[in-house]
C-alpha cells in the first residue's frame, strides 16, 4: 500500500504561515502564533491577516500569495469556517501542500457541503489537509504547536517517545494535559478532527515509520477506511505498542459520535476483536488509556509474568495481591531461597520474608533499598510492584530518591503505587520525573503491567 | 442482639490519658499528644510517661494510677508491645473502660500469646479495647485524634457526615488523606487493627445508631463473627448507605491478609453476595471506594435512572454516553419538548439540542448556566452529568462558580467530570469545596451514579 500523504514535512516544516494570526490575544490565531513563539520554533513564521502589517513583532502578510521570497511548508488556518475555502485556494495557488484547518463549523454541525468544498480544493492541488474541526499538531522536537489553548490552562509536555493521535480536540487536550503532568514524554500530538483528507490510516502509517515514536496512543471515534486500517494495523502491532480508546462502544455512543465528528462508528465488538488480534492494548476509558500509555512509555517488557510486591502498608499489599492474583496473566512470584536468605540478613525481625514483602510502616530509604536490591536480583521475579505510602512515619523524599536510583539500574519493569493528596503528590512528581511510573490504585497498576506483559508475548509470538 | 460495647464514650471522651506520651518529636506518643493539641481537643489530657514531669506544656504522670482527681474516659496506648499488658492492667485498676492500643507486634507478627494476654485483661476489667496494631480513632466534632501520622504528611478532614472504618492502618491513612483533599466531610474514623475486643460488628452497631453519621465507608480484611455481622448488616443496609471494600478476594489475597492483621478472610464470593443482599455498595479497589464515598456524601438519591449529559467537549460527551449506556441501570434521557424549546432559545446556533448536549469549546459561564437551568428542570431528567474541561477557551473560574451555584439549588444528583492537571486541579478544588463531586473519568462518574440509584431503589423496596 502506497502512502497517500507524506506527513514528514507537515511535522517538520521549515516555514509556517498562520492564516488568521491576530493581534487580539483572545483570538485563536493569536494564541497559535504566540504558542509557536513560546515553544521556540526555529523556522520562519508568516502571520497572515488582511488588516495588519505586524503581529507580535513579525511582519504580517495579507495573503499567502504575497509571500514571494519563500516557499511555505505548512499553513495553519484559524479563521471562520465560511472563509476557509478561499484561504485553502490561496494555499493551493501558492504551492503550499500541507495545511491544518483548526476551524470548526463543518459536517459536525450539519455543514457537509462546505466540508466537501475543502476536499475538492485539496484534491485539485494535492494538498494534505489535517482537520477541519481539530487542534492540529504538536512536535516536541521541531517545536511546532498549532494548539489554540493558552499554556496556563494546559501543561505542555517534555520531549519523549510517545506519539498521541486524537480525533477529538477536547479529549486530545485533556489527555495531553495529563500526559504532560505525569512524566510521559511526548514525540508528536496529532488531532485530526473530521478527517476529510488525512485520516487515522495515514497518521498510523507515518508514525509506524517515525524513528522518534516508540509508542502510539490513540483516541478515535470512527474508522473510515476499514480495509486499509486493518492492513496498517497488522504491520503496526508487531512493530510498536499501540494503546487505543475507541468511543462509540454503545448504540447511544455511536449516535453521539456521529453528531460530534460526523464519524461512522461501526460495530464496536468487531473493531475490538480486530484491535486485539493485532496486539493493540484496548482501553475502555480515559483513565485506562493513560495508565497504559504510562507503562509503555517507561518500562521494558518483562521476561515473564511473576510479580513481587514490596510494601510499607499491609492492607495495600493485600489489595495489590488481590489485583495481581485476579489478573488474566500475572502471578505472584515465589522468592528464591537466596533472595529470602539475603532479605533475612537485612530486614528487621518484624518483617516476614514472603511475597508480598511488608516492610512495615517505619520502613525508610535504607530498608526499601535493601529490599529492592534483593528482590530485583531474584531469579523468580520478572516484575516489581513497590507500594510507597508517604503518609507513614518512615516514608520521605529519601525513599522516593532511593526508588528512582534503584529503577535506574533495573532491567525489569517496576511500578510504584502511592495513594494520597498533597505530600504524596509531591513525591509522585519526584518519582515520575525520575522515570518511575506511579499508579493510584492496585488494580490500575496490575492492569497496566498485564498489558505490558501481554504485548511482549504477542510480539514474540511466531507469525 | 445486645451491644457488647458502648462506643459512645470512646468517641466523645471528656478526658484522655496518653500512655507513652513523649518529649521526643519522633515518637508516636509525642505525635498523638501533639495531634490532640493541634486538633483543638477541649477535654482534659493526661500524658503518661515514667521519665517526664511535663510534656508539651502539660503535667505528665508516671502511671494512670497516679491520676487521683479525675476519672479517665479513654486511654491511648503507644508503647512497645511487650509493655502493653502492664499498661492495660493499670488502666483496669484505674477504672478506665475505653482503651485504644495503637502499638503493633502481636498476632500479625506471630505473637498471638501476647495478644491473648491483652484480651484476658480486657475481659477481667470489662475494658472495650480497640486494636492493637491500628491507627485508632478520629472524631471531627469531639476533636479526638489518635493518628500517629504527622499532619504535613496527611491532610486532616473537615467536619462532615461520612464515617470511615478501616481494619488496616495504612489503607485507612491513605483513604483519609484523599477524603480530606476531595471535599468529603468526615464524622468518625475508626481503624481497629487486630480486632481483639472491639470488632467490625461492634463498630457498625455504633455507627448505625450514630446521629452524626449518614454514610458508612469501610475497608475490612476479615469477618470474625459471621452470624452477628449478617444480623447487623441486615438492619444497617436499610438505614444508611454502606460502601465496602473487602480485601482477600483471591486465595493469594487471603493468605496475605492473614499475615497482615491475622484475619480469617473467608470465602469472598459468599461475602460479596451477603453485602449486596443487604444493599451495601461493593468496591473492588481503593479508587472505587472513594468514587462511591464521594457520591453518597454529596448527592441526594435520584428519583429515576434517566441521565442528561452537558459537555464542552464532544469526545468526552461520547465517552460519557458510552459509560451511561453500558451501565447496569442508567439510561440516557430524552429531553422533554419544553426543555428543547427553552434550550433552542438560549443556545447559539451551533449547539445541537440533544442529549448529550454539546455546548462547544467556547462555552462560558452564561451558556453553562442557561443549559443547567433548562436541563435541571427537565421532567425527563433524573440525574445530571456535567463535563467541564477547563483546557477549553471558554472555561474558567466563572464556569466553576456557576456550577456550584446551580448545584446549590438542585434537588437532583449532579456530578462534574473534569480531566487535567494543574489548572483543572484548581477548579476541581473550587467545585468540591462548593459541594460538587468531581470525577476524573466518565466510567467512574457513571459507576458512582449507578450505585446511588441502586441504593435508593434498594431502600425503597418493600421488605
Amino acid at each position: 500500500m502506497k502512502a497517500r500523504y507524506d506527513l514528514r514535512t507537515m511535522l517538520k516544516p521549515k516555514s509556517v504561515a498562520i492564516i488568521g494570526a491576530s493581534r487580539n490575544p483572545d483570538k485563536v490565531g493569536h494564541i497559535i502564533l504566540q504558542n509557536y513563539l513560546s515553544a521556540g520554533y526555529s523556522g520562519k513564521l508568516y502571520p497572515i491577516n488582511p488588516n495588519a502589517d505586524e503581529i507580535l513583532g513579525l511582519r504580517a502578510y495579507k495573503s499567502v500569495l504575497d509571500i514571494k521570497r519563500d516557499s511555505i511548508d505548512l499553513a495553519v488556518v484559524a479563521i471562520p469556517a465560511e472563509l476557509t475555502p478561499q484561504a485553502l485556494n490561496d494555499c493551493g495557488k501558492a504551492g503550499i501542500r500541507n495545511v491544518v484547518v483548526v476551524s470548526g463549523g463543518f459536517a459536525e454541525v450539519g455543514n457537509g457541503a462546505l466540508q466537501d468544498k475543502l476536499k475538492d480544493i485539496c484534491d485539485k492541488y494535492g494538498i494534505a489537509m489535517i482537520g477541519p474541526n481539530c487542534l492540529g499538531l504538536m512536535d516536541t522536537r521541531s517545536r511546532i504547536d498549532t494548539l489554540f489553548l493558552p499554556s496556563y490552562k494546559i501543561s505542555r509536555p517534555f520531549i519523549g517517545r510517545v506519539s498521541f493521535v486524537s480525533q477529538s480536540g477536547a479529549v486530545g487536550s485533556t489527555i495531553l494535559d495529563i500526559i504532560s503532568s505525569e512524566g510521559i514524554g511526548l514525540s508528536k500530538f496529532i488531532s485530526y478532527g473530521n478527517a476529510v483528507c488525512v485520516d487515522e490510516v495515514d497518521i498510523l502509517e507515518y508514525l509506524m515509520a517515525d524513528d522518534e515514536t516508540d509508542v502510539i496512543v490513540m483516541y478515535i471515534e470512527g474508522i473510515k477506511r476499514g480495509k486499509e486500517f486493518v492492513e496498517v494495523a497488522r504491520k503496526l502491532g508487531k512493530k510498536k505498542p499501540v494503546v487505543i480508546l475507541k468511543a462509540g462502544r454503545t448504540d447511544a455512543g455511536v449516535t453521539a459520535a456521529h453528531s460530534h465528528t460526523a464519524a461512522l462508528a461501526g460495530n464496536y465488538a468487531t473493531q475490538e476483536a480486530i484491535f486485539r488480534q493485532f496486539g493493540f492494548t484496548v482501553a475502555k476509558d480515559l483513565d485506562e488509556l493513560l495508565d497504559y500509555a504510562k507503562i509503555f512509555a517507561s518500562d521494558p517488557e518483562p521476561k515473564g509474568n511473576r510479580v513481587s510486591i514490596i510494601t510499607n502498608g499491609g492492607g495495600t499489599g493485600v489489595l495489590t495481591t488481590d489485583a495481581v492474583a485476579s489478573s488474566r496473566s500475572l502471578v505472584l512470584s515465589q522468592l528464591a531461597n537466596e533472595t529470602r536468605a539475603a532479605l533475612a540478613k537485612t530486614m528487621p525481625a518484624l518483617v516476614n520474608v514472603t511475597n508480598p514483602l511488608d516492610l512495615a510502616g517505619d520502613a525508610d530509604a535504607k530498608r526499601y533499598g535493601d529490599a529492592l536490591t534483593a528482590v530485583s536480583a531474584d531469579e523468580n521475579t520478572d516484575i516489581l510492584i513497590v507500594i510507597a505510602l508517604f503518609q507513614t512515619p518512615g516514608a520521605d523524599s529519601k525513599v522516593a530518591a532511593e526508588l528512582v536510583h534503584q529503577k535506574g539500574d533495573m532491567d525489569k519493569p517496576m511500578v510504584v503505587i502511592s495513594v494520597g493528596s498533597d505530600y504524596t503528590g509531591l513525591h509522585k512528581k519526584i518519582l515520575e520525573s525520575g522515570g518511575v511510573p506511579v499508579y493510584e490504585s492496585p488494580s490500575a497498576a496490575a492492569k497496566a503491567l498485564e498489558a505490558l506483559f501481554e504485548y511482549g508475548r504477542f510480539r514474540d509470538r511466531k507469525p
